[in-house]
C-alpha cells in the first residue's frame, strides 16, 4: 500500500497528556496552551475532559477553557465526555464535538470504569442519541488494544468487537489506543487486519505509547496498513501512569517529524509546536518528553 | 520481503556508548560491563577502541579490558582501530575482529578525521594487508548516512561509493550508521536500496541514532529491506554528543523488545540485558537511556 499524502494528527495533549499529569495546572495555562497549539496548524485539539473534578482534579476548568480559546474556523475543538452528565455540561459549554472511550479488556473496564464492556457500550446509547440531536459528532476511544495491564495480551477479534459496536453506534471514528505501550510493527499490523474488516481503514485512528520505545515504529506500520490519522501529545504530556518514570503518550513532534521525513503533509508547524511543548513543559516543571523537541533545543543553545 | 527468522545484535555500547559518556571509568566496571552482556546472550561485543588517550580518554586501557574480560566461545569480541598504530595495539592484545571508519560526508570527514574520504580510504590499505596476515576480520562503518551536521542531506549514491569501496577492501560487513539520528523510515529503505545494489544486503548492518526517536522506526524499515544485522548500545550508552541532553544510540533493550514482539529471534535474554544497562547507568551516575529498561524497571517498583 503507498504511503498517504497527508495524514491528520489529533493533539491529545492538553486532555489525555495534562490529565495524566501529577499537578494540576490553572485555566489560563491551559488557554494559552491550546491557543498556541492552535497557531502551530493543528487540526484537531482535544481540549479538556467533562468529569468530577473530585475524580480528576486536572480537568477542572474545562468548560471556562472552551470559553477562553481562541477558535480558528476549519479546527476541532473536542472534549472527553465518560458518560451523560459530562456531555450535559459539554453542549452547555457550546463543544461540537465530543469522545467516549471504551476498553477492548474487560479487567481494565471493570477496574476502570466499574462496569463490563457491554454495559459501558450500553451506557453510551442515550448520549448517542442527545449527541445526534444536537448535531454534536462522536470520536471513540478503545483502550488497551495490543495489550492489558491486567491481561496481558488482547485478542484483535476482542478490538475489533468494540471498535465495531462504537462505530455501528455512531462513533464516526475509532481511534485504537495502545494504552500501556506494549504493542510492536507486526502486532499493530496484524491488528489493523483484523479490525479493518469490520470498521472502514479511514475511520480508524492509531493511538500509541512510547512506553518500550516502539510508538514510531507501530505509526510508520500503520501508515503501511492505511491509516491516515494519528493521536498524539505535545511534548509527550502524561507520562505513563501504570509505570512511575516510563514514557507515556508519543510526543506529536515526534510524529510530525517521521510525517515530514516521508514528504506526508500535515499542516502544522514544528518549530512553533515545540515552542508549545517546552513552555508547557516549563510550566509543569517537567522534562521534554519529546526527543525531537529536545534535540533541535539542545542544538539551538 | 518477509521478516527474517534471526537477527544478530551487534553490542557497542562498551565502546561506542562509552566513548560518548563524559566521565571516564575505570577498567574493572568495563571488564564486568563485557562479561554482564556476555551473560546476556549477545554474540557480538564491540569492547573497546586502540586509540591515544590523550585523545579519547574514555577509551584508555582497552589491552586490560581485553586481558580481563571471560571470552564465551562463539561471541565475537571486537575493538575499533581507527589506524595502524591501533591495529597493532589490538594485535598485541590477542583481538580477532576490528573495525574501522569512513564518512559520508567529506565535511565530517575533513572535521572528524582531518582528511578527505578518499585519503582515509587509502590509509586503510596497508592495515587491511596486515588483518588478512593476521587472519583478523574487519568491519566497516560508514557514518553521517543520513543526513551530515555540518553538510545536511547526503546522497545515498554518495554512501553506496563509500560503503562499496570498503567491501572491496575486504570488510566483510558495512554497518550504515545515521550518526545524527536525522533519518526517517522512507529515507532509510532508499538509502538500503540504493546501497544494496553495491553491497549484497546481508553483508550490510543497520546503526540508528534515537535522536529525533525515529531509530526503531528504521530498524523497521530495514527489516522490511532484508537487513538482518543491527548495532545498538545497552541502557543508550553513549547520548549525542553533537546536542547535549538529546538521546544518542539507539538502546540495545528497545531494538531487541521490538525484535521479540515481531517473533525474530536473537538469542538475547531481555532480563540480564536490562540488569546490565541499570548496573552501568548506575556506575556512570546516568539516566537509563533504554525505554524498555525505565518501564520494567519501574513496573518491578
Amino acid at each position: 500500500m503507498p504511503l498517504p499524502p497527508k495524514v491528520r494528527l489529533v493533539e491529545v495533549g492538553p486532555r489525555d497528556g495534562l490529565q495524566n499529569e501529577k499537578q494540576p495546572i490553572d485555566v489560563a495555562h491551559k488557554v494559552a496552551l491550546v491557543d498556541e497549539l492552535t497557531n502551530s496548524g493543528l487540526e484537531y485539539i482535544e481540549v479538556g475532559s467533562f468529569v468530577s473534578p473530585k475524580w480528576v482534579p486536572q480537568m477542572a476548568g474545562s468548560s471556562e477553557v472552551f470559553a477562553g480559546i481562541t477558535r480558528k474556523p476549519g479546527v476541532t475543538y473536542a472534549a472527553l465526555t465518560p458518560n451523560m452528565k459530562g456531555l450535559d455540561a459539554a453542549i452547555a459549554a457550546g463543544v461540537k464535538e465530543v469522545a467516549v472511550f471504551a476498553a477492548a479488556s474487560e479487567s481494565f473496564s471493570q477496574r476502570n470504569i466499574n462496569c463490563s464492556i457491554a454495559e459501558s457500550l450500553e451506557r453510551f446509547v442515550p448520549m448517542f442519541e442527545t449527541a445526534q440531536k444536537h448535531d454534536i459528532r462522536v470520536r471513540g476511544y478503545v483502550s488497551c488494544v495490543l495489550g492489558c495491564p491486567y491481561e496481558g495480551d488482547i485478542a484483535a477479534e476482542q478490538v475489533a468487537y468494540v471498535s465495531r459496536e462504537l462505530y455501528a453506534m455512531g462513533c464516526y471514528e475509532i481511534s485504537l489506543g495502545d494504552t500501556i505501550g506494549v504493542g510492536t510493527a507486526g502486532k499493530t499490523r496484524r491488528l489493523l487486519d483484523i479490525v479493518g474488516r469490520d470498521v472502514p481503514r479511514d475511520r480508524l485512528a492509531g493511538h500509541f505509547h512510547d512506553t518500550y520505545g516502539q510508538a514510531l515504529a507501530n505509526v510508520y506500520a500503520s501508515l503501511l496498513e492505511g491509516i491516515t490519522v494519528f493521536d498524539a501529545s505535545v511534548a509527550g504530556l502524561g507520562g505513563c501512569p501504570y509505570a512511575k518514570g516510563a514514557t507515556g503518550n508519543v510526543s506529536t513532534e515526534d510524529v510530525l517529524y517521521l510525517m515530514q521525513g516521508l514528504g506526508i503533509e500535515t499542516g502544522v508547524n514544528l518549530e512553533r509546536l515545540v515552542s508549545a511543548g517546552q513552555r508547557i513543559s516549563d510550566v509543569l516543571g517537567r522534562q521534554n518528553g519529546s526527543n525531537v523537541a529536545r534535540a533541535i533545543l539542545a542544538a539551538s543553545k
